[in-house]
């Protein structure tokens, strides 16, 4: 196959692994470019990269560029996503400025890949907790049909990017050494502590913060169903990377643990992991650096018809960003809707 | 008040805050002797106590008996209890052994205080976990009649001992000076980590794990509801001291967040927290060492009829454990069922 002229725009935590993603999976390139806020020499998966500025007319000799786009802040995107579309460029936003837009398909590879069609020339991923929790819950979805999840997650800090990944390390540092925490990246310390608050308030959903309506929107959306019963509670938990979920989810039609087992056992990109009696069970120090999203603790609710409770672990760098948004632009090749110029 | 002759049972994290509580609160009592394992010399609460071996004999001059049953391990009521009971103690149960037995209430007295008559020598202690739950629960159960509770709980290391916390403070300084993390308390890290298991598995509940057990049967015999629907999945997480839950609730009739808040603010040893806007709400750190069951994040769940969610956080060790315990016999002492010797 040709190589593909590729752009990663953001060298931060996701940039990064998408870097890493990209070489490690091989992915049929003939030039990596690192664009960033400003130009710099920077190691990135052990390679010093020459990383330029982020400018218009950088998109001119580029047929794909993945934006990693980082929570809160206003992504890049925003200010030259379209206008490399408009250059001839197929564009995988990792941020969340476009999720919800009409235009852009919100796509995981292995729940709704149909969503991704020809004239689609930017695709957008799904929020990190959003892509592990649809992932997992697809091939039950296709078995017993979806009714109503209600969700707790408990999110690393590395969602929030490198610098709050710093900030964990020096509170946990400064506290062996006896010295005052301080932190910035949060309102509180995350060291030793659970941090409920992930985002801020939006008016659409009254007492939900961000994080927590991007689960239940982008759940929709990615499935379809518009008024699919979601109800999410969004933690930062001091775990420096992997997002773990506990899930009681609700069917149309009866579905029983070993249905369930199989159905995910045999789905692309889940790994099962789910031996009680063993100890056996996704763990985020366990997940971490991984691709697969890890489901264990799968269960009947003896107490709701046709539901099932689960626990759902998965690198939120990797599968929950980098690693899905490469897996976007594989699709959109497989297909033929993008082509080398 | 004349006072009692106090014994507590257990010299660890649990019995160690009961003697702090008893102290703080002022507990009538003439005498205050601790007995554990074997006998030694110990600081608790920041005096010098000689712990005194538990013997058969050692409950003949007590009033009053708290056992701090250890999570997991045969308590030492299962021993002395009702050898103590015999010899006329009142004894308040910290462990599992005796909660769901048909002889026993099991009370938090905020909630279920009228569980406790006049001929009852032992009560027990619920499980820390569902404690904080009920009562933040209770109110709301008055105003609108709980129908079903889904549960996940983000449980502290003192929740397993004085020896967990020892190990996560080991593995935080080994992690720090880069040397191997070790863990004999857990069957992984807890540092950095997450693990979704507390207790071993038991055939009547398939899948479930101890601790979620408890908070299903004990939820039950606390607001006597035989068939009220409860799932929960406990998740141990690197955090020192205090539990948090998010917990989804669906009650039998319409409540509203203002409802729901006032009835909590309203309601003895509930302190509310939720000002999302300011991102203030209840978080381990700020609760540890406090009395109060803290409620925040109280929200309607826009999908589902007559349903809030919320975030519990509480001391494990202090509401969970040991205030509740002494609350217990402070109660059986007002109601004229406890009286000195």
């Amino acid at each position: 196959m040709p190589g593909f002229r590729v752009a990663v725009v953001g060298a931060g935590a996701v940039g990064d692994e998408m870097v890493k993603v990209l070489r490690d999976r091989d992915f049929p390139m003939s030039q990596l470019t690192v664009l960033a806020r400003s130009s710099r020499k920077q190691e990135i998966d052990g390679i010093e990269v020459d990383v330029k500025e982020t400018t218009v007319e950088a998109f001119g000799g580029v047929d794909i560029a993945f934006f990693a786009g980082t929570e809160g802040a206003k992504g890049a995107s925003q200010v030259y996503g379209w206008e490399a579309v408009e250059r001839g460029v197929f564009v995988v936003d990792n941020g969340n400025d476009f999720r919800m837009d009409e235009r852009v398909p919100l796509v995981v590879p292995e729940v709704n890949p149909d969503a991704v069609e020809s004239g689609h020339r930017f695709v957008s991923n799904p929020n990190c907790s959003t892509i592990q929790m649809v992932h997992a819950l697809a091939p039950l979805h296709k078995v017993a049909g979806l009714k109503r999840i209600v969700v707790s997650t408990y999110q690393s800090v590395s969602g929030t990017g490198s610098a709050a990944i710093k900030e964990l390390q020096q509170q946990v540092e400064d506290y062996v050494a006896g010295s005052k925490l301080t932190n910035e990246q949060y309102p509180y310390q995350i060291f030793a502590n659970l941090i409920p608050q992930i985002m801020g308030l939006k008016d659409e959903f009254e007492g939900y913060y961000g994080e927590e309506i991007k689960m239940i929107k982008e759940t929709r959306k990615i499935f379809g169903l518009a008024d699919l019963a979601v109800s999410a509670t969004c933690v930062r938990v001091p775990v420096f990377r992997a997002h773990s979920e506990a899930v009681n989810v609700e069917f149309q039609k009866p579905i029983t643990v070993d249905e369930a087992r199989k159905a995910l056992a045999a789905w692309p990109g889940i790994e099962v992991i789910d031996d009680p009696s063993a100890s056996k069970y996704p763990m985020p120090f366990f997940a971490a650096y991984n691709d697969p999203t890890y489901v264990g603790r799968i269960r009947r609710d003896s107490c709701n018809p046709n539901t099932l409770d689960m626990w759902i672990v998965a690198d939120n760098i990797r599968k929950g960003a980098a690693l899905n948004a490469v897996q976007i632009a594989e699709l959109a090749i497989e297909r033929g809707f993008v082509k080398p110029k």
